[in-house]
């Protein structure tokens, strides 16, 4: 297996994300075929798209084809743009009811005119493998047993692979969104961290991130986060994914943290794209894996409870 | 109506419980003075109190008084202490189904034997006063309407009245546990603050603290904070509550942070006793206020939102 942590000529080591996940991909496609020979089926995850957006479409395919590839069931639902509200729900709960179907997945952002928070909500939490729902947002509060969203779920992965057990160490976690922040430092929490999670109206950023051993970057700004930020050896986790012009009017990829200036001072950070990015599909199907097992009341095979955050 | 924030000899001034959560309990009585005018019958608290432990007993009678004296009606439920899991149960179910019943609570610790999760999980999201069941605490992670937490809501509001808006505060939150340190940095979260989550396994905790404009300590080790843990000027909500042996063998309460140290370096700090105890029931009447107005699609009253966190 490819090295997931790779030295490069500058202070900090790679963190290298496709590795990891590729790592976490084989470790569902193992937890798979027990479910399987458990089940006499393997683990099924439902997709459902509405509208046409682009890279929702993308998305939409990379999942499906990783799922097969980890010897899963994938399917995929497509209703039009002008769909209703009652529709999409409908189908929600047709798949809720379907037992052969482990987990659901609501790709997002839905079009405009379609309540996004009454659809997920109506995601019965077992099958939750986005660990959005309010139930399972509780869960992760609560300690309890649940879903566990999967960029924050990737971000623990990456963070334990460089510094291996993350107790007593601090985190600073820039954002606070719902999909990705909140959840970040609820995980980084039940690690054992000291978790401080900064935002918008934080003072004084650059002061606070510097005090970090973690840097958790999910702000969705283009290099906000600058070199001088990083304390020294301090691991940083760059979940941003921004769009910007680069050479020849061509647009590239970068992250929120500037990525050739933190390399200088970091111990550890992730490139973007290459490092968080991929695994949120991996944890995806791990946590597809655990529902399937969950639901038929069989353990959790421990190749993928070894991937899963706590 | 007293003054909440007063003078001491010390360099802080003091942050009076009792006169907060008076002011708190008057605006409930106004909620349900409305709530009486539109559905003809005031909001009602039911309590569950299993066993006879003295100490729930005195929480018991106290929340019934309180509750009357607000204007309320106040049921209570006593269970012998070897009443089964099922018949807890089936009572809280009883409540959920009694339209009568707008809010529901649950007095713990219950007896050795019953699963409290299980109880607790039982009694409906919209009648969780407590704030305790996994639906609330996911609503408190997703910023959607639903009950939070008496206790953490009392320290937000204690810190309100010392500092006015909150915003850009850092805030160091002492303690993880899911009924008050996580909650309460949640809600500091959302009055955009900078929030920091410590706990045991925290490195160099005096210093993490030291940076805190706000510190809420939520542990139960009497006089664990010193007061050159406290930033000078900074506030500090003490949320222990500690039986300590005090003179001629008489026992004494005292909070988590040693209050003749931290007197003297505080900008604001809330004495134990008469400081955050007395506001956890006061939110409760709050809760049960908001409560009944929601069950009932009426306008939440402002005296209520007003004392309420967002
Ligand atoms: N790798 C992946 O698979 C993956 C998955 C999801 C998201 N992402 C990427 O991660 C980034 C964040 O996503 P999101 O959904 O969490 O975004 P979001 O919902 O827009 O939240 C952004 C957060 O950043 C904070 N923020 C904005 N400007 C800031 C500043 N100047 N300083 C400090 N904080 C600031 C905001 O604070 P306020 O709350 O105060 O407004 C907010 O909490 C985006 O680039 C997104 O593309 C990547
Ligand atoms: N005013 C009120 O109405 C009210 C209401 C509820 C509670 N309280 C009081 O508040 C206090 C805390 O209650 P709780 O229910 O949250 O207690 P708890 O469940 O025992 O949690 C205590 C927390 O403190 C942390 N801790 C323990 N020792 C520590 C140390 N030396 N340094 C730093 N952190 C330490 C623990 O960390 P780990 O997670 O790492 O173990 C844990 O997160 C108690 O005194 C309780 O009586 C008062």
């Amino acid at each position: 297996m490819t090295d997931i942590i790779t030295s490069s000529d500058a202070a900090a080591k790679l963190i290298d994300g496709k590795a990891a996940a590729a790592a976490v991909d084989a470790a569902a496609a193992d937890g798979a075929r027990q479910i399987e020979a458990a089940l006499g089926r393997p683990p099924c995850l439902a997709v459902v798209l509405v509208g046409d957006d682009p890279a929702s479409q993308v998305y939409v395919r990379n999942k499906g084809r990783r799922t097969e590839a980890a010897g899963m069931r994938s399917v995929e639902h497509r209703l039009p743009a002008d769909v209703s509200q009652a529709d999409v729900v409908a189908l929600v709960q047709a798949l809720n009811a379907d037992d052969g179907v482990d987990g659901i997945l609501v790709q997002l952002p839905l079009p405009a005119g379609l309540d996004e928070t009454e659809v997920v909500q109506t995601i019965r939490p077992d099958k939750d493998v986005d660990g959005l729902t309010a139930q399972s947002a509780g869960a992760l509060v609560l300690g309890a047993p649940g879903m566990r969203p999967c960029t924050p779920s990737g971000s623990v992965f990456l963070a334990k692979q460089a510094l291996g057990d993350l107790t007593g160490k601090s985190v600073v976690v820039i954002g606070r969104s719902i999909l990705v922040g909140k959840p970040a430092a609820l995980l980084f929490l039940a690690e054992n961290c000291t978790v401080t999670l900064a935002h918008s109206r934080t003072q004084d950023l650059p002061a606070v991130c510097r005090q970090a051993d973690i840097v958790i970057a999910a702000v969705g700004r283009p290099n906000l986060v600058k070199g001088d930020w990083i304390k020294p050896g301090a691991c940083v986790i760059d979940v941003g994914i921004n769009r910007v012009e680069g050479e020849a009017g061509k647009s590239r990829l970068v992250g929120d943290v500037d990525f050739d200036q933190a390399i200088e001072t970091a111990g550890f950070i992730t490139p973007v794209p290459g490092g968080v990015g991929p695994m949120t599909i991996a944890m995806l199907l791990a946590n597809t894996v655990a529902a399937a097992a969950r639901r038929a009341k069989v353990s959790v095979p421990d190749s993928v409870k070894d991937v899963l955050p706590g």
